[in-house]
């Protein structure tokens, strides 16, 4: 069951940059994570229960990267956090949604991972993320 | 100061339409609300301390359906609950951001609202949002 709006992603050209907007609101990085595989660093700012993700191409065949060159800097994906993935995988599923990955799977900070297509969502990038279990490896 | 990510703006050509896919999420509209005056109609679903908005065009001169018309549907906008507006919007003005109206106004609800343009912010449409006061007119 989705609990809680988990982080908004944002595509930024540099992180650096972009963080005095957020440090004029009262916002800071909380940490940051650079994930070589998908080729971007991830800037975390805490906000209530949810987080602002900041996502900064490290390469420009990265994902990230290709989003910046078509759609310029932005909101990139929205990310819901769930207490129960696996059955709103098979949820989404049955509802006749495009999942992205045969099952979910391990992603930043060792959450389980699941993303919807933007074609079945009305255009938003879903990921939705669960916490692993305590001693879960 | 911000404390949440109030809501999530997501531009939609139809709230009926989109739907079934937060329903595959168990997520439920809480309040419909139209603004004549913003040419669209508004869906709230509650997710956690946040919520999603689901803006639908109510005609064809409305700002949401210009968004639509240039940008297909998706994330529109972010807005961030603060509790004192005035301070945010004094220290985003020092911090020399670009903000779209002289002094807060009202929006939805009654909050007292704020915009940052997309150009001061790295490519989001941000929003601040602070519920009235109790018994404040």
């Amino acid at each position: 069951m989705i609990s809680k709006v988990d982080h908004i992603g944002i595509a930024v050209f540099s992180i650096e940059e972009a963080m005095p907007t957020y440090r004029a609101l009262g916002l800071e990085i909380h940490e940051v994570e650079e994930v070589p595989q998908e080729g971007v660093r991830v800037a975390m700012l805490q906000c209530g229960e949810s987080k602002i993700e900041l996502l900064e191409p490290t390469r420009d065949d990265s994902p990230i990267a290709t989003f910046l060159a078509k759609r310029g800097p932005g909101m990139h994906h929205l990310c819901l956090g769930t207490d129960d993935i696996q059955a709103d995988d098979e949820r989404l599923r049955t509802a006749g949604l495009r999942v992205l990955r045969p099952a979910p799977t391990r992603g930043a900070g060792g959450c389980w991972v699941q993303f919807v297509h933007p074609k079945s969502t009305g255009g938003v990038l879903l990921e939705l993320s669960q916490p692993a279990a305590e001693g879960e490896e």
